[in-house]
């Protein structure tokens, strides 16, 4: 054996980090990952997690979906697809985009697993390292996890009560642009954002349209929640008003199931090409089998009133963690009021570090997602997120009283800390 | 709309290209894409295909796996599961290989979609621009897309009717070193390869690897075609004997089914990390629902007989091929004689250009894959892949003749064609 195999073998992490690309030195565990291993305990409230509550699901009708399926057409079912989707489903998944005031042609959408990897092959077609995307601040964990993959500059674009503001964004354009730096798209969850679960209103929808267009950036415009509002339908998809400039991507992890893996991106006609072949190097094709499930589901079941109950059920939900938070938070938290979606967005006094605090809220039996997770320049440790899409609503209410209590020893610690220390 | 907005929307492609990542520019459809919309028509006998025959798959079994699966376990099949894969089914998976000599831990194993996602990770993890991969040649045109999509420089080393001959993989790689580049791994499909269907015998295997490790270069060991030998068993798999240095690709497509898209990689224990770190950020998790029907198909039916069914229904296939190559194909052509899995090699003249005769095969009422697409570097030319996998033998029968019948021609022409030019 060699010198060289032998430290190779040995594991010299330093050896072995040199035979890596670039880019995966950065491929290191997020925080995020250790601490689901934690919360998924049965014994845990977990007000961390995105995981869509199927007890609303039918599962006896699910099995016959599938029984059928296999049976009738299996063949097709479980052999290889188009790279680009099954061509019935694509059809289908106009229908769906139809809801929310979107017209598209099925010739235009790809089928992904998941809306995961349509952001993949997105920042695969768009990104070189150092190219900046331009994001929601705060923004979806797994959208910077991405973009980080992919080598970009994150550029964090001021979010308030009403989703991005559009000022915020016309002042980041000039600056990025101002050091010389080249901006990719914008990406932007305009409904029941996560992690805020705030909903961007019509009039910004449009203003946003209007700068991205006049300033050359795309739009990818990230649809997982749209029809999951619960008091009122939600404006009309960015993508309803511009077909040219904006990437739209859709899934049906939360309106039927995650576990299928279905999701799909829909593209300005030059652009689709590109996102099919990557598509394919990555994948060679999406799993017939799943988007056919999907497509007969659509096809025979009530899927529109499926979509209903999946409401009616995260409802009380929210409407829970929004009393419990009211009942015990401490007064000086502030929390977001969301429409839809699964998220709650809560602010605490900025000395408190949401991260140190998890090992005393897994002690109180209770877990979040520390803010900073959702920031890719280290800010939010003053955040939290909160989901209320997975436990009963008693269980929300003990979690969210579990952790006020946390929160409002913390608060008193820093608060005596800071007085012995002065 | 400003100036430069009508520009972008006319679809300017110069305009459009240079928003692109540099990545994407080669982002070009193959030949193999336009090829198989012509191939796909049904009086098309087509050899081009590597889609495996479900013929022999007894459906109402796969329905009743896939409706119990739902009924008992729904409600964690069609939820999100864990961005490795699901741990019973790693459990299995070690079984599967344990057929082909391996001794693998159920942690070092990553479930992808399709073992193509694999091929995309490990790309991901490993190639920086104008790295270099050694592949055989001719090699998985699968596998040179995912290469060249991670812009890496595809080195290809020669091949005889025993696979990748050791002593040219020593010179390949001393003149690659000579030249100061850098080499990722190794890429091999040792056993029934695609496109040759040569087998590299258990020596070769030894010194391959001897070679790899002493030159600190991982080996990539795809193998999907490992347990549909006809003759006799495969030798052991390459993992079997070197559990450091081998990245080990392995897949359901072919054994059970490809619309399930359900692949792993083994990897050593240092790669696993990064490994579930890039699929997550591509896929975040693959899907429980075709992973669990995989499991419970395993766990419930008789698997290694169906495997021996596939098995069989392929010979027949491959006998049909070799007979009718002998009856119909000048004596100036050759061609491999392989112990199992889809593909044929034939060697043709080397004044013949399969991918310029194409058209006259389609009008022949036959298909296949021109040789070029098999080679990062445009040789291949004289060369062409046929499958036998899917047609009938009484097709695979009829497709040759008129193949013999459409080369026989050609080199005819040729010849008369030398002669009149002289």
């Amino acid at each position: 054996m060699s010198e060289l195999t032998s430290r190779f073998q040995t594991g010299d992490p330093q050896h072995l980090e040199r035979r890596f690309a670039a880019r995966a030195v950065g491929m290191q565990p997020s925080e995020i990952r250790s601490l689901f291993a934690v919360a998924s305990r049965p014994e845990i409230v977990s007000l961390a997690g995105g995981m869509p509550n199927l007890s609303a699901l039918p599962m006896g009708m699910m099995a016959d979906v599938v029984h059928n399926l296999i049976s009738i057409n299996g063949a097709e079912a479980l052999q290889y697809g188009s790279g680009q989707g099954h061509p019935k489903l694509r059809e289908q998944i106009c229908d769906v985009m139809a809801l929310e005031g979107i017209r598209a042609n099925a010739d235009d959408i790809v089928v992904t697993t998941g809306s995961q990897q349509a952001l993949d092959l997105i920042s695969r077609i768009f990104i070189d390292p150092g190219d900046v995307v331009l994001v929601e601040a705060p923004s979806y964990v797994g959208a910077l996890g991405t973009f980080h993959q992919y080598e970009a500059s994150v550029v964090h674009v001021e979010l308030d009560a009403n989703g991005m503001v559009p000022e915020a964004l016309r002042q980041a354009i000039k600056s990025v642009r101002a050091e010389g730096r080249k901006i990719k798209f914008l990406y932007l969850i305009p409904n029941y954002q996560n992690p805020s679960g705030v909903l961007l209103p019509a009039d910004r929808r449009t203003e946003i349209l209007e700068i991205c267009r006049k300033e050359e950036i795309f739009v990818v415009e990230d649809n997982p929640y749209g029809l999951l509002g619960f008091d009122r339908p939600s404006p009309d998809a960015m993508r309803a008003e511009d077909s040219e400039n904006v990437i739209y991507l859709g899934s049906f992890s939360k309106t039927i199931s995650p576990g299928l893996r279905v999701g799909w991106a829909l593209v300005p006609p030059s652009l689709k090409e590109k996102l099919v072949i990557a598509s394919e190097s990555s994948i060679l094709c999406p799993s017939n089998f799943t988007q056919l499930t999907i497509s007969n589901y659509l096809a025979d079941q009530p899927w529109r009133d499926q979509i209903a109950s999946f409401c009616n059920l995260y409802k009380v939900r929210r409407d829970a963690m929004l009393e419990s938070l009211t009942e015990h938070f401490p007064a000086s938290a502030t929390w977001t009021k969301p429409g839809g979606g699964f998220y709650v967005w809560v602010t605490l006094p900025p000395e408190i570090d949401t991260k140190a605090m998890m090992p005393k809220a897994i002690v109180a039996k209770v877990a979040y997602v520390p803010g900073t997770a959702f920031y890719a320049d280290g800010l939010g440790s003053w955040a939290m997120r909160l989901s209320y899409c997975y436990p009963t609503p008693e269980r929300i209410r003990e979690g969210v009283k579990a952790l006020g209590g946390v929160i409002k020893q913390e608060i008193e610690r820093r608060h005596s800390g800071y007085e012995l220390k002065n």
